[in-house]
C-alpha cells in the first residue's frame, strides 16, 4: 500500500488535470481508476471515487471492502449491499451514498468528469460487478443539475505517468513477479504440460507477495507457450494448453501479476538445453534490440524513436518481419495500459517523461518453429530509464 | 465446448424470449454473454455477439480470437484491432464491423436489445476491454434507424436457466473442481500459509482442466481463510493472508474455477484434527441444513423455501444468527449469477425450474472463533435435483 503521507503529488496531478479541464470533480467506478484516485483498488467493483479539483477524494464502498478502503487516502462511506430482508440492488443503494457524498463534497451544479467510454479493465476479483452503461445516469440522477462530460482522456492522461510512490509499488510487484520467476524457471523440465510450467510460476505469486511489503493482495496470471506454440505469443492474449515440453524446445513464459492492483507484464523465453544456431540468431537480436530500446529511453524521446531502435536491430537480424508487434505500451494500473501514453509503437505521438512505466518487449515469432519474446518493465527517470525487472535477463538464466 | 448440434435448444430459447419482449435483435459485449448467445467465451473482451429473434447468430471477433469463436455456434466475422501502420482503436475498428453485420442481418430498423445497466462479468483474463459506457453509442452509430431498449432483463432471463448442453458443461466444470478439492485437500497440515494452501487448490485447475472432455480454457480462483480468519467468509468476497494453519483450526476453502467460461462456486471446510464439541455442532447443523435444503429442491418450489429449510435448521441448532447470507444464487455464466434467478433468499420471488444451476451453502460465522460453510453447486431436474459437486460432502472427507 501506498502510505497516506505519499499521495500528495498523485492529488497534485488530479487537481490539476481537472482544472485544466474545468472539472470540478472526477466520478470513476472501474476499480482502476478507483485506485487511481484513491490508492484503494476495489475488489468486487461497486465502488465508486470521487475527486475534486480542489484536492478531496471521497471513495463510496461496500461495507465489506471498509478495511481495504481505509488503507487508501479518500475519505470513505460504506454501504450495505444487500440484507436478508429484502434483495439486494446495488445500483438503487449506491444511488443513495452518491447522491450524499455529492452533497457534502457541494458538487451537485459542477462539471463532472465520468468514464465515457471504453476501457481496459484489469481483473480485480473472479467476478466484478461492472456499472458500465449505467454510469451516465447514476450520476445524473445523484446529481440532475450537474454537467457531466466524457473525461476518458483526462483519465488515461493520468495514468501515462506514475508519481514516485506509484513507482515504488512497481518495484515491490515487479520484485514479487521476480520471486515467480525465480522458482518457476527452477523447476522447468522436459515432460512437464504447459499447464503445470504455468502453475508451477503463478503459485508464488501469492505466496511470497501476501504480506510483502505491507502488501494486501497479490496474486496473477501466468502462461506458457512451448515449441511450436510460442510462436502464437504475439497474439493479443496468451495461453497454456497442454503440450509437453521436449529437449531443444523454446519455452515462453509470460506474466501479468499484482500488488494491490498495480500491474505487470514480463516475460522471459527459456531454451530447453543448448540453443541451435538459429535459436541463438533469435536470442542475440533480442537481446540486441532489448539494448538498443534502453539505451534509448530518456525524458523527451519521442516513444516511436525507442520502438526504431528496436525494431532496426531486428530488420538489421532479418527478423523484422518477426517483430510483428510494437516494442512497448503503458503498464501499472492494468497490465495493458489502454490507449495510453507511452505507446512504443511506429506511429505513436507520445514523448516520454519521468514516471511513465511501460514495458520493453522485442520479440521474434517463426510460424511452426517457436517464438520469443523478452519483456521487461522500465521507468523512465531523470538520467534515462529504471529496469524494474532485473533478472534473467541474459543467456546464462535461460538456458534450462 | 458444447457441440454444435447441441445447440438448438438454446437458440430456441433466445428466439423466444427476444420474441416476447418484441425485439427483433440482441446485442451483447460482455464475455459472458456472448459466451450466453455464442457457446464462445471471448478472451480479450472485444467481440460482440448479435442474436437475432428468427434465430440466427452473428459473432464480431479479433482475429487473434477466431479459433476460439469458431467453436461455438455463430457466424464468425473477424476484425484486426490494431497493426504497426497506425495505433489501434478499437472501438473504431469494431464500429466498421458492426455496421456490416447489421446490414447482413437486415436489422438496421430494427428494435434491438442492449445491455443496457450494471452486471456482473466474471474475469475472462488478466485485463478486459469493456465497452461499458460507449455501448448504446457504439449501437446507435451502426444502426441509427433502430430503436435501442435495454435487455438486461432478457439477459439475465435467459441466463436463470440452462439447456442440457450447458449443464453438461457445468459438470465437466464441477468435475475439474473435484480433482483440485481433492488434490489441494491432501496437502492440508498445520504450517502451511493459506496462500500456500490456495495455491495447491488452484494449481490443478488448469492442469487437469485443460484437454479434459474438449476443454480449452481452465483455471479459476482458489482462498484459504483459516482459524479465526474463517469467520470472515461470509463477506462478499473470499481472501487468502499469510497465516500459517495450526492444528485444531477451521480451514475453509473457497473456489470459484472455470472451463471454457462455466463457472462454479464451491467451498469446502476442513478440521485440522478432530473436531471440538463446538466444531461438532457447527458441522452437525450445517450438514442437516444442507440435507434439508437439497430435500426441498425440485421445479414448481419457491426459492425462499428452500432458503427456509435451510434456515429453519439452523435456528433450530441455535446458528440462526451466524448464517448471515442467504442460503443460494445463481451460478454459471459467472460465480455468482447478478440480480438473477433463482436467488435463495427469504424474499425471493423466484421458482424454481428444471435447468436452473445454483449454489447451495449454509454457513455459520462466529465472530473470533472462526467459520464453515459447505457450498454445493446443483442443477433442477425434474425430479428434484442433481448435485453437481458430490465430493468431500461428509464428516470423514474434511477431518484432516
Amino acid at each position: 500500500m501506498i502510505n497516506k503521507s505519499d499521495n500528495g503529488e498523485r492529488i497534485e496531478r488530479i487537481k490539476n488535470e481537472l482544472q485544466k479541464a474545468h472539472l470540478d470533480a472526477l466520478v470513476c467506478t472501474l476499480p482502476t481508476n478507483v485506485l487511481l484516485l484513491s490508492g484503494y483498488w476495489p475488489v468486487v467493483g461497486s465502488s465508486i471515487a470521487i475527486a475534486t479539483s480542489d484536492g478531496r477524494v471521497v471513495v463510496i464502498a461496500p461495507a465489506d471492502e471498509q478495511e481495504l478502503a481505509e488503507l487508501g487516502w479518500a475519505e470513505v462511506d460504506t454501504f450495505q449491499p444487500g440484507s436478508l430482508a429484502q434483495l439486494p440492488d446495488t445500483l438503487k443503494i449506491v444511488q443513495a451514498s452518491l447522491t450524499q457524498a455529492v452533497q457534502k463534497l457541494g458538487i451537485e451544479r459542477g462539471r463532472v468528469g465520468y468514464e465515457g467510454t471504453d476501457m481496459n479493465q484489469p481483473a480485480s476479483y473472479a467476478s466484478m460487478h461492472l456499472y458500465s452503461a449505467s454510469i451516465p445516469g447514476l450520476i445524473n440522477r445523484a446529481m440532475p443539475q450537474a454537467t457531466l462530460a466524457d473525461a476518458t482522456s483526462q483519465i488515461i492522461q493520468l495514468r501515462s505517468a506514475m508519481t514516485p510512490a506509484e513507482v515504488g509499488q512497481m518495484r515491490t510487484a515487479c520484485e514479487v513477479a521476480g520471486f515467480a520467476f525465480q522458482l518457476g524457471a527452477n523447476q522447468l523440465r522436459p515432460g512437464l504440460r504447459e499447464t503445470e510450467v504455468a502453475a508451477a510460476f503463478e503459485a508464488s505469486l501469492s505466496i511470497q507477495g501476501v504480506g510483502y511489503k505491507q502488501t494486501q493482495r497479490a496474486g496473477g496470471f501466468a502462461f506458457c507457450m512451448s515449441g511450436p506454440n510460442s510462436a502464437l505469443a504475439g497474439r493479443a492474449y496468451a495461453r497454456s494448453r497442454s503440450r509437453q515440453l521436449e529437449a531443444g524446445d523454446l519455452v515462453l513464459l509470460h506474466l501479468n501479476s499484482y500488488i494491490d492492483g498495480y500491474w505487470t507484464d514480463i516475460t522471459r523465453t527459456y531454451c530447453l538445453g543448448q540453443p541451435t544456431a538459429q535459436q541463438r540468431q533469435m536470442y542475440a537480436a533480442m537481446f540486441e534490440a532489448r539494448a538498443a530500446a534502453h539505451a534509448a529511453i530518456r525524458p523527451g524521446v519521442r516513444a516511436a524513436t525507442v520502438d526504431k531502435a528496436a525494431r532496426d536491430v531486428m530488420v538489421k537480424h532479418g527478423f523484422g518481419e518477426n517483430f510483428t508487434h510494437s516494442t512497448g505500451h503503458n503498464v501499472g494500473f492494468a497490465a495493458i495500459g489502454f490507449n495510453g501514453p507511452p505507446r512504443l509503437h511506429p506511429a505513436s505521438p507520445d514523448v516520454l517523461e519521468v514516471g511513465m512505466v511501460f514495458n520493453v518487449e522485442p520479440a521474434i515469432y517463426i510460424k511452426g518453429f517457436g517464438g520469443m519474446r523478452h519483456c521487461d518493465v522500465v521507468t523512465v527517470t531523470p538520467e534515462g530509464m529504471e529496469l524494474l525487472t532485473p533478472y534473467q535477463s541474459n543467456f546464462e538464466h535461460i538456458v534450462h
